[in-house]
């Protein structure tokens, strides 16, 4: 039998897949599960979205261009404007998701063997797609204790070699919820600049931000043009994570011109989605208003119910609707495995994320967790009532 | 400025893609063309299809499961156990388009460096998707002279090294329209066991077969089933192209497992377009007796039309809808750009596709074109005819 090649095998599960199967054991024996497992929302999509599909003529589903429909592209430049980022709809190149524009990124600025800086824990994926690009992840550590905030920027410098092409961060962060301040962005900008390096920023969640704070986004640097290269989504923004539709945005040409290719090759990012995704764009305000408002509910009644914990230590987020929270365990995934195996308070029990599939450093992160608060408020107080219970019931 | 990477800057761009601009300025001056250059049917989607996203009654927009929704993969193992293939659904992972099924499958068993064998010409992306992946075409010439058959066994066996992983073969083909025969695949079938290698089929135009011929699918072959990977999408089958849905199906386990991996990574395929290809898989028979007896139509017309031109060879497809024609020109991307820039009859110009850009042999098939017979047999023949105008005007 031919084998499998060894960037397969190297390719990472995500650690909540191996969860997966004790989840639906647990629901077979007629558990219910607290899914804060994944950063799927139950907020509504935009209703104007859906109509735009239904309200569609079309009677040939044709193939859209490679690089995302014209007209979608120009209302997406519009709407950056409203944030302050100002460029053409030619810097843009939609995607299907945020997923396929990282590897776009990837593929168009690194080879083989080259490095690219991540301050950790990290989106999980980011391992894969660079595992399947045959680059290398070289994690930078952030902490719990200044809730992850950017780590010294000598420590960037530190590890930047000869094969280092790229730093990128996620901001709003996913899993931290850490949103980086004006400055810290300034810091990242001007070491992109010293040591040549393309700056990459997953922005998906740029409408998610509490207490006042604003987002600054890599494209807002000035100066950063040729170094900035921009990642987005629907999937959050609007709700609509089965729609597969995002973007990569740069003002370098190059970078523009060589992800084309790559886009260019697998035709074109999805039609029906597309429809969607541009009507999404006419979401009225009150819409983020109303989904900020109840984020910013549910975060706080998470974060007040978990602090209530003994031996519980949380990251406060300022963006996103994700948290990191160290529990009073030696090994997270045994202790959420043990949750969806064993325990149950009135039949009920939560699936989470333990957070080592965040770290690419081993052994770091294992007493964490990553809590996605995408459930109603009442249904948080009940998950984390669980978890208070499990850790008094859990021997490890 | 930091650089693009050697894999960006080595990604082939379509030979289509150089037309563009000279099909938009012909436009621009009022010249209408006969898009003859790609394979976007003008074929109706099917009702049902587009009936079921209309009526879906979806909230939130979520994620499907990685693998694509499991009453969507029981449907379609259904439809293969009609074309007498048999497999389970968890044989099958739902793809954002063949196109992906493609990178999901050479990221599975290839590592960079490695080799897999083409018989040329081939469909262009096929590079696209190699350089992508790191990995090496490696072409056997098929000829327009038997309407390129499979080349003799020896002149793969000829070609095999250690780097050797993979053969891919597109049945029926695209850009041959060649519909091989079943004693060809058992002849492939033998080598892949023989020398232990994959067998990839890109089987997307399966229900394509004219004259009374059948399709013999890799799936059917006994023994193989360690060794079969096919491709398939929904684009061509239901015309719509830009659902961007697709399928690898694999019997071999660690196949499937490591394609999972990357189909993790990348979250889920698209939630509306696997709606609408859920609801396609109940197409009545006669949608697609309909659409064949319209493209046997087409063939026979553009076939016996152009035999009509002096100096002009074409291999006569027995499946798809595409062919291959040599032309007495030197160089058929210059003559396809003069088509576009100087020549017209009545306002009207004709698009095809320079066939160089199908050969990864340099300077092969530089006198020939594809032509996607996606027009009806009355804009068939207007388009013909122009091409003829415009081979007794060129001088090359």
């Amino acid at each position: 039998m031919p084998s499998i090649s060894n960037k397969g095998q190297s390719m990472p599960q995500s650690p909540i897949r191996k969860l997966v199967p004790y989840a639906e054991e647990a629901v077979k024996k007629g558990k219910s599960i607290y899914y804060l497992n994944i950063g799927q929302p139950d907020i509504k999509t935009p209703a104007c979205a859906l109509q735009a599909v239904k309200e569609s003529n079309i009677e040939v589903l044709a193939y859209s261009r490679s690089e995302g429909s014209e007209t979608y592209r120009q209302k997406i430049a519009a709407y950056y404007a409203k944030h302050d980022i100002l460029l053409g709809h030619n810097d843009i190149i939609v995607t299907t998701g945020g997923s396929e524009a990282l590897l776009f990124a990837f593929g168009s600025i690194m080879d083989v063997d080259d490095e690219i800086i991540i301050p950790e824990p990290f989106y999980a994926n980011y391992n894969g797609f660079s595992t399947a690009s045959g680059i290398k992840v070289v994690p930078v550590i952030s902490k719990i204790d200044n809730n992850f905030a950017l780590p010294p920027i000598e420590a960037f410098e530190k590890l930047i070699t000869p094969k280092t092409k790229a730093i990128l961060i996620c901001n709003p962060g996913n899993p931290t919820g850490y949103l980086y301040s004006k400055e810290e962005i300034k810091k990242l900008a001007d070491i992109a600049k010293k040591r040549d390096l393309f700056l990459i920023a997953d922005e998906v969640y740029r409408e998610f931000t509490y207490d006042g704070n604003s987002h600054y986004s890599i494209m807002q640097e000035e100066g950063l043009e040729d170094y900035a290269i921009m990642i987005d989504s629907v999937s959050k923004r609007y709700s609509m994570c089965g729609a597969r539709v995002g973007c990569l945005v740069s003002k370098n040409k190059k970078v523009i011109e060589t992800a084309l290719k790559f886009a260019q090759a697998r035709l074109s990012p999805p039609t029906l989605a597309q429809i969607a995704s541009e009507a999404a764009l006419d979401t009225p305000q009150s819409y983020f208003d109303d989904v900020k408002e109840e984020y910013v509910e549910r975060r706080n009644t998470l974060i007040s119910e978990l602090q209530k914990i003994e031996g519980v230590k949380v990251a406060k987020p300022k963006g996103a609707f994700y948290c990191i929270v160290e529990l009073p365990v030696k090994n997270s995934d045994d202790f959420a495995q043990w949750l969806l195996e064993y325990f149950q308070v009135d039949g009920e029990t939560i699936m989470v994320a333990p957070a080592g599939g965040f770290y690419s450093t081993p052994n770091v992160g294992l007493n964490q967790i990553r809590i996605a608060y995408v459930l109603n408020k009442e249904r948080l107080i009940k998950a984390v009532n669980i978890l208070k219970e499990g850790l008094k019931a859990y021997k490890d």
